[in-house]
């Protein structure tokens, strides 16, 4: 039998059909941190290489917009880049589960790290959006005034560039709970 | 013995001392919770109640600041009062887990609700957050000015109303382990 060769773990309380579900479990954690990889790269590179220069100028200054520009903007695209980079990391883990479904520890060592990227990933991409609002909308009351009109295909830009975040967001809590689902079926 | 009269849920497998141990998990999850809902409440209530009106106005114009004029910090206080709410609700649910310590929809049923509501609550602080940090360095580049010069009361205000928040932000990630632990004693 397979599943007594795996490190002395016995797997004779589990029926077939339910290590079945175990490992489709499994299966689809992979799946949902590849999604997740690729939004959070997507946004960080789409946020990252945003750069307008305006067709005008004046004598002394060239008008000239780049995400560096907003330190909230950076903030995002290190948030994305080290959530990004974590969870790359996690896929070796993610696919030793595949094979020992009956893991613990390392499920729950993934259950927290998950929960602290996905407050960092969430914490980025809702400050960036923020700041898009305000770039787009400017505030009467403070006297800031929008600067989409200026840097229309920046705003387009920076705009876009949030929703590979949310969507990684949305895949972080789905792994949350397929964890959770993992820990319970054991 | 009193497992045997908890709903048909056998507790044979687990010893006394596991019990106590998840007894001791529930607890803790109970008391969490608690504070976070003091957090997102006085986060919630802080910002809520900011107001400030300078001491000179003009004819036309009188210089008032309240929360209201941002709608990022409108949307902290909603996020926060949603969050507080749930965390209250979720309570009862607590308190069952510490009684029947081998409960499992119900805890998968927390943990995703519990992953949703550490993002809105890591959402609302951090837009804020970087609202917040505008009110005090302006941006050059894009022509935003501080208004922490002007309404000084006002952004110590909402700068402090930001810590309940990311404190509920911390306890729900401690929160998510918990039922994970939980969980995986079952």
């Amino acid at each position: 039998m397979k599943g007594s060769s795996e490190h002395g773990e016995t797997s004779k309380q589990a029926p077939l059909g339910s290590r079945g579900v175990s490992k489709g479990v499994s299966v689809l954690d992979l799946i949902l941190r590849f999604i997740a990889i690729i939004g959070t790269l997507a946004s960080a590179i789409a946020m990252g290489t945003t750069n307008e220069t305006l067709p005008f100028f004046t004598q002394f200054i060239r008008f000239k917009a780049q995400y560096s520009d907003l330190p909230t903007l950076t903030f995002f695209v290190v948030a994305n880049s080290i959530v990004c980079a974590y969870l790359t990391l996690s896929l070796p883990l993610s696919i030793v589960h595949i094979i020992r479904s009956r893991a613990k520890y390392s499920r729950l060592l993934l259950v927290v790290l998950d929960a602290a990227m996905l407050a960092l990933v969430t914490a980025g991409a809702s400050a960036a959006a923020a700041i898009v609002y305000l770039a787009h909308k400017g505030n009467v009351r403070a006297n800031w005034l929008a600067i989409c009109q200026q840097f229309d295909s920046f705003c387009e830009r920076i705009s876009g560039s949030l929703v590979g975040s949310f969507g990684a967001m949305v895949m972080l809590v789905l792994l949350l709970l397929l964890s959770a689902i993992a820990l319970a079926r054991r």
